[in-house]
């Protein structure tokens, strides 16, 4: 994304400029993955993006300034001494700069903390803050060819790493054994960071938040696992369900109904068409195999956020355009486990393309 | 922390009720690790608390109720549906049922975003809304015999993690390797996500953020990691320095430097001191050995939250009091590389204890 865009959308939205504040905006307008945005988010930082000058200014704590500078191509930076300065000041002095201090300025009101909030509007007593939210997730939404093909990269990488940690799992082998060598895989491919590992073998493959733990896997488990890491702060996503050793004729019918509704549901996606009707679709073919009871959503998008919109829900009617990238990921509670896949799509100019399979998931696979 | 004790701060402060939104503080009150606050911001609950009423009432998206239900003693549960109902709503109602709606709630400020924090004013207009930040911290910074033990074990368990994975770091291995062997024996060891893994070796070690890649490691390198878990919602953080082969003289030095200066510190620690004493005299003590130019903090408490108050910085004058829990944390900027170690310690009734080593790590230690 480059600022030049950014600015058009500020002007079109009545806009005198703009404050990105979330980690995720952040990353996605300087290039700069600050992990320390999510993991202490006392440490703020900001870009204040004015829509007539093309150098937006970036507001970070001095510790994190020479990653910040190794990764983004800002020229702008005003570092604070975090526990000693305020960088709400900070942005408040930015802002009078910049000429902004009685204008109308986009804000992050969906991240930006009632307290901050509060006190940049004392520094800032004559700004209008109005909520971008929405211009964000909308200018995050198409991904550029680059964005694509590094959330191809990480996805593919992704399931490199399940099913070469699948393939450790033989009865008799604890579910953290798995997760270790998924984890373990996750880190060689190059994550920066494991953010979500969800593995449940056996019972345990009866709950949507399974945490591994010591069971040892048996010939005939169904085994679960939905899993993730951030890349250069890009979340990869995937989940895939196998059962240990050999399937029974149920387990193979179960996966197949999934894997023939997942299809289908992918098939439809393709620009012009709405993602809540999507949602109805996958729920309609579920319900023709006597699957009722559906989950809020099969899916939503991913990016530098883990849910971005749009979202594969019965209320979201957002209409599908080439470069959206989506999640999909119907699932089955069956009585003895729950069946999940997820895969990666991306929306093309005439349909849809699976950016996730390393391999062929399409039957229900043995392992171990 | 039992919601009782809470309700007696809510009094105490002259509040009628509070309502707690934070994936800390929701682990912290009910005992529910919700990892999708931390991961889906917009997927959120909250604890609604009277302080007349015995019985607090859990807002949650259906989705996450199992565990909340299985991990919490919360009885009275209130589940939305996501992207269809409005967990705001849903809390206002719950405010207006206990009674509330023209009382005076304590909120947390730094945590509900501004947005959020407006629909709820506009459900609850008669309702003064205080920050409770404060006194949130307050009750967490004094962790309980319970809390303790179960951050020495989580501790002690990050501690081998990282001297096992270091015992595979043989000239010619990858910093990637190193750093995929630590990850995997923290997923052993039972963390249930790793949340921070920097690793550096040779020319790498120079950066506060290092990113593990394909660097191979040679003799003599300084290799530097900090790493960490979230281990049932509590954060383990520990720090440590070694090198490759065989170390030279002035390699030895530097972490003797750091080390005594790093052990005087934590010698200091008891209480009736205060945090900001215990920085200058860490500060102090580097300068004695011509270390200047100090970082804007030497540790921090840890807990549910990665860095809690108080700070070790220069502007935090929090006394420390028994059954603290602080992260000690000295760096040495040296040319060729960044020495860090850090450890946790208790503050005792007489002193302080270090709970994190699982080995003796005081003279520089030449792995691989």
């Amino acid at each position: 994304m480059s600022i030049n865009c950014l600015q058009q959308q500020v002007v079109l939205h009545g806009l005198d400029g703009i404050i990105a504040s979330s980690y995720e905006n952040i990353r996605y307008l300087t290039g700069a993955s600050i992990s320390s945005l999510i993991t202490i988010p006392t440490r703020l930082a900001a870009l204040v993006v004015s829509a007539k000058d093309p150098k937006p200014t970036f507001v970070i704590c001095r510790m994190e300034q020479p990653l910040a500078k190794k990764q983004s191509k800002i020229e702008d930076f005003r570092g604070y001494e975090e526990f000693q300065q305020s960088p709400l000041a900070m942005m408040a002095d930015i802002v009078h700069e910049k000429g902004l201090d009685r204008g109308c300025i986009g804000i992050e009101m969906r991240e930006i903390c009632a307290g901050d909030f509060k006190s940049l509007k004392r520094y800032l007593p004559d700004v209008t803050f109005v909520a971008a939210d929405e211009l964000f997730d909308k200018i995050r939404m198409i991904k550029s060819a680059e964005e694509i093909s590094f959330m191809a990269d990480i996805a593919i990488a992704t399931d490199k790493a399940i099913y070469d940690g699948l393939s450790t799992a033989h009865p008799g082998v604890t579910e953290l054994d798995v997760l270790g060598a998924i984890t373990k895989n996750l880190i060689l491919q190059g994550t920066d960071i494991p953010a979500f590992l969800v593995l449940g073998a056996g019972q345990n493959a009866k709950f949507i938040h399974a945490v591994a733990g010591q069971y040892r896997l048996t010939t005939g488990d169904i085994l679960r696992c939905d899993v993730g890491g951030r890349w250069r702060g890009y979340y990869s996503d995937i989940a895939r369900t196998v059962v240990v050793g050999k399937a029974n004729q149920k387990q193979i019918e179960i996966y197949k109904i999934l894997w023939d509704v997942h299809e289908e549901t992918i098939d439809h996606a393709k620009p012009g068409v709405k993602v809540s009707d999507l949602f109805i679709d996958c729920v309609n073919n579920f319900a023709k195999h006597g699957i009722n009871d559906p989950l809020p959503h099969i899916g939503h998008s991913l990016g530098i956020g883990l849910h971005e919109n749009p979202i594969l829900c019965p209320t979201d009617h957002t209409v599908l355009e080439p470069g959206m990238v989506l999640c999909f990921e119907p699932i089955i509670m069956a009585e003895e486990a729950i069946y999940h896949v997820e895969d990666l799509v991306v929306i093309t100019q005439n349909g849809s393309q699976i950016l996730s399979r390393s391999r062929d998931w399409s039957k229900l696979l043995a392992i171990g």
